[in-house]
Parts: structure tokens; sequence; C-alpha cells
């Protein structure tokens, strides 16, 4: 593909200028609102774009208010359940306000993140919600230089570290601590937590595993911070062997549980962080041969459909992702709106439903 | 929010011409790559631009060759898993022909089509790949103008009447037959069919099913002749009562699979065809205490990682969903590149999986 082929798109400004008998420069100053333009050329021009189907009014209002009722979307990954439906609530809500979403996804890599906010300051947004892929010590001058110049940003999902801007997130770390909890009040001693952040150097010790936290996605951090809390409150020593710190993707997750479950002394019970995480652990307990519940317990984050249908169902951590996207796109809405107020941390409640997947410990397991 | 506010966004052709010290006619001429400006004057404009972090590269490149490098995708749905492989396949093969993709959902709705082209179009995309939510009756103008604007679209899981465009599908007709038809060589004669059309006026025979598949969405009237090919073949008569005509949604198909169950001569079989579809049956198997195979036979459109996962595993019709995606993704690049050949028609293959959901009928349910 010849990088100077002109394929015959929209309309250009030549022939829109060829139609009204005008030269481009008229044509560029009228569509764009600025210089002088004569009310009759101006009439000559409008009918020639109008007839040619131009997109004269977008461009026109959007080059002379800067407004063009677009909000820009960039999520980690649209094929996550969890973004989908962060991505309805955003979607809903931008559309009550007269408002398009238009979406990027960087399939969590900071990389395509970047990528994906130039091509979107570049197709002019109004505004970004961002769930962005940046670990604590990541540069994120991308997101932290379209600030500067007066882009409206709003974090969904993830805090990023040297960002004081509007944020809508659940308390990850409390939902975490809260299942841990319950499953160690019911006698789990050995509660294995899938994902752990991805790190080529697992920790060795507790000290080591606040060091990786340091470095981790905030949301990844949070969720592991929860389960090191109910931990310690019960007294329970941490043990690396039961944090995974794979790749995220299912089959890293079943190999990761599956070697856990093959331990001298392996997990009663098993903490999911992600709907991936989950069907990963569901795979690993399939190939031992392990039943839910009467051999293993399981709590996993982010509810999906599927998981009430599971025999038994499955206890999850529901986030309000409508909600979470809802908000963020009032939050954003109301900043392009004007709104100077100080930054605010929208922090929704999450629930734990209680389904069947978690108990006691089996009486074959106790020791 | 005032509909003229100017929100401090990305800099605007002032704020560069101020910066330059030029006018804002020769900012345009020069960032718009036309008209006639010194190389002293252009080489200021843009310094002075790429200063401010003004988006002049691709902003120049768009309106001197027409192209953006970005592709346009509406999508019906991403929150269906099926749409989101597909996402996957056309990010994955646009990306490494150096464009990005920007994506737009519109829950299914055709006003939010009509709304995500404009859109699109506005945003100076390349090409377009859509999942056209247009019923065969619909008006689908917004396409075929864009098509006639010289637009380059792909139609992807779903063509469209009276578009000869390039397209991406399966052949939804064949793999809905050989799944129903497995089920016929079951012993089954009794299989019910979700999602079937959406209609106020269910069909009382064959022949008004007919008209109304006519005037179905193109993927569900394939997927519904295929059952019906297949009923016919083993000279098994058409019973209405074992379609739903209900709106697609998982609680609709709960209910409707339920009724289908409470029968006096219930089905043996269900065939489901999309996830939702799929959960709804499930959980009306649930709620009517009826195992699956055990009681009730299933197979479904649109593998999940979590039907792999269910006790037993579901036998589910595997779409090539990234490749569906890739090809696509090609298909749009090469005409991008200047393919004016005639208009292709992809049809990919289908996997039916065989796991464990479906069998014979249970010596209970025989008659």
């Amino acid at each position: 593909m010849s990088p100077d082929h002109q394929h015959a798109g929209a309309p250009t400004i030549s022939e829109v200028a060829a139609a009204a008998g005008v030269g481009r420069a008229t044509v560029a100053r009228t569509l764009g609102n600025y210089g002088s333009v004569s009310d009759a050329t101006r009439a000559k021009v409008l009918r020639a774009a109008e007839r040619l189907g131009y997109q004269a009014n977008t461009l026109a209002r959007s080059m002379s208010t800067g407004i063009t009722k677009t909000l820009g979307i960039v999520l980690a990954d649209v094929a996550n359940p969890f973004f989908s439906g962060v991505l309805r609530g955003i979607s809903e809500a931008a559309r009550q306000a007269g408002y398009d979403a238009i979406i990027l996804s960087t399939d969590e890599k900071l990389e395509l993140e970047r990528d994906a906010i130039r091509v979107l300051l570049a197709k002019q947004v109004d505004g970004l919600v961002v769930a962005s892929a940046a670990g604590r010590s990541d540069d994120v001058s991308h997101l932290s230089n379209a600030i500067e110049r007066g882009m409206p940003v709003v974090l969904i999902d993830r805090l990023v570290d040297g960002l004081d801007i509007d944020s809508v997130v659940i308390d990850n770390r409390e939902a975490s601590r809260a299942a841990v909890s319950s499953m160690i009040q019911n006698g789990h001693r050995r509660i294995a937590f899938a994902w752990g952040p991805v790190t080529l150097s697992p920790a060795t010790d507790l000290q080591q595993m606040h060091s990786i936290l340091d470095e981790a996605l905030w949301s990844d951090g949070e969720r592991l911070r929860g389960y090191l809390d109910a931990l310690e409150e019960a007294g329970i020593p941490f043990d690396t062997a039961l944090v995974t710190h794979v790749l995220k993707n299912e089959r890293q997750a079943t190999r990761a549980v599956g070697g856990m479950l093959a331990l001298a002394d392996p997990p009663t019970a098993i903490f999911t962080t992600e709907t991936e995480a989950t069907v990963g652990a569901l795979r690993a307990l399939q190939t031992h041969n392990l039943r839910i519940l009467k051999d293993v317990s399981l709590i996993g984050f982010d509810d999906s459909p599927w998981a009430a249908v599971m025999e038994p169902p499955l206890t999850m951590i529901q986030q309000p992702m409508r909600e979470l996207g809802a908000t963020a796109a009032q939050q954003l809405l109301a900043r392009i709106g004007g709104d100077t107020s100080e930054p605010k941390k929208h922090v929704l409640p999450s629930t734990l439903l209680a389904r069947s997947s978690d108990g006691p410990v089996p009486s074959h397991a106790r020791r």
C-alpha cells in the first residue's frame, strides 16, 4: 500500500472549492469559520459542501468552539467483561448528554495506550476516560501532557501515580480483604491468590512482596494488599508459594494454580482477581479432578452471568460496572462544561455476592 | 453545559499563529499543506506547532493525502464475547499495517449505528468495518451514502441486503443445520431454538415463519433456516412453540425457555444462537431443576472460555473470531490501498466443538 495513494474518500476541500467555483483557501476560511469571507461566497461554499456531503457542520463547530461532542475512551481490554460493562455505562451517560464515545483498546500495553491517546487527540475529542495500563513507576507523560494542554481526563478502575485528577474506582483493597477474611472465617488458612503482579523474580518474603507491590498496577497492588491485610489480621503467615506472578492469561493461570494444587500442602481455597484468572483456576480444578466447594472453595472478582449458572454457582465480588462508567462520563462532562473544582475521587461500593462456591474446609483436607 | 463554551483543549490554529508570529490563514496553509508559504515561514509555523503540541503531522497528512491511518469499527455490541474476539483480530491486523482502530458500539440499535457512521466520517477514518444492526427491510442509506462517497466499507458477521460490498462471515445456516442434525441423530425430535427473530406476532406456521425470516437480521435468519433445514431433512414437523421471539436479553431467554420446559411436550434438547441465550437457557434449566445432558441436551453458538469449565462442559459452535476480524481488516486495508477488484465474500469455516452437553434422549424423557 503506497502511503501517498489518494483514495476516493470523503470529499476534499479541493472538490468543494471546484464545486463552489472558489479557491481552496476560501473554502478553508469558510468551513474553518475564520478570516473574511463575503456572505454570498460563504453561502456558495456551504451549499457546495452540503451537496457533496462534506462534514462541514462538525468541522466548523469543532474549529470555532473547540467542542466536537465526542468523548475518547481508552480501555485496557474490551474483551474483559468488566470493561464491556463499564463501557456500557459510559456510552449511555454520554448519549444522554448528546455526546458520542469512541473507544480504543490497549490490550494492557502501555505503548498502545500512548498511541491511543495520540490518536484521540488528533481526532479532537473533548475529553478522555482512561483505564491506564501504567504501573507505578512507568512514564505517564502521554497523560500528563494531554492534561497540561487542558484536555480533561478522568481515570477509571485504576489510579495512576503522579496524576492528581478525577478518578472513579472501587475500594479494591477492602473488597479483597473482606472476601479473603470470609474464607478465613470458614477455617481456610491456605488460600491461593491469582493473579499477583507479573514479575520474573517472585517475592521470597513479605518485604520483597511489598517492593513488588510498589511497582504494580494500582488495582493489582490494592487487591493483593487486601489479601495480605486479611492474613495479617488472622495471624496467618504469608506464603509466597500461594501467589502467582505469571503473565495474565487463562492458560498461565491454569498452570500456576495447577502447580499450587500439586503442592504437598495445597490451598483449600482460591481467590481470583479477574475473570480470566477465575476460568483458569476452574480449569486447574477440573484437571486435578477437584470439585468446587466439596474440595476447594473459590471466590472471584467480577461477577459474570455465567458464574450464576455454574454448579455450584460462584460467589463473586460484583463491581457496579455501569455505575462506574456512568460516573466517569458524568464527571468528564462536568469538566468539559467548565467545572474547575478540585479533582474528585469517586469510590463506589462493591458487593460480595454470596453464592455457593465457598464454604468450610472439607474434612478430608483438614490437617 | 453551554454549547459555545470554549474549553482549554488542544492548541488552536490561533495559538499556533500567535506563537509563530504569523496570521491564522498562513498557519492553515502551512498545516493544511496548500497555497503558497515561504520555506522560512513554513519552518517557523511547524516549530511553533510542534512546541505547542499541535497535532500537525496527522492533520497535515490527512488534509494533503486524505489518509489518516485510522480504521473505524462499528460493532453491534462490544459486550458480546464474539465481538470482543473479532475486535482483537481487527486491531492486531490494523496495527501490523500501522493503522489504529477506533470503535463505536451500537447496542444493536440502528439509530445508534447511523450516528456512529456519521461520527466516524467526521473523524475522517480511512475505511469502515461494520457489523450492522440492519434488518432486511431497514433503510441502510447511512451505509450506501458512505460507500457512494468512496468510503471503503467491509461488512462483518452479517450481510446487508442491497449492499454489494466486501464481507466476512461464516456459513451460519450450515453451522446451525449441522448442530441441530447431530441432535436429531441422537434421537431428539423436540428441539428448542433460542433466539428466533424478535417479533410481536410469532409465526403460527412455517409459511409465516419464512415471512418473518425475510425481515430478520441476516445472521438470525440464516441460523433459524439451518434449524428448519435439519428438521425438514429428518421429516420432523416444525412446531412454533419451540422457537422464541422475545427481546434478546438473558432474562427474556430464561423466561421463554422456561415456558417451553413447562410445556406438556417439552423439548429434550435446546439450541442457542448466542452467548446470552445460552446463559438464559442454563438459568431456565437450573430453575426447573433439570441437569444438562442427564435431562436436556444443549448446543450453543459462540464458544467462551467458561463453557469448557461447566459441568458437563458445553458443546459449542466455535467461530474463528480473530480470523474473521483479521480478514475484515486486511480486506479493508487492501481497498484503502487502491484495490478496485470485485467485492469479495469471505466465508470462513466454523467448528462444532464436541464436548459433553449433548447426547441421547434420556430414557425418562422418551415417549
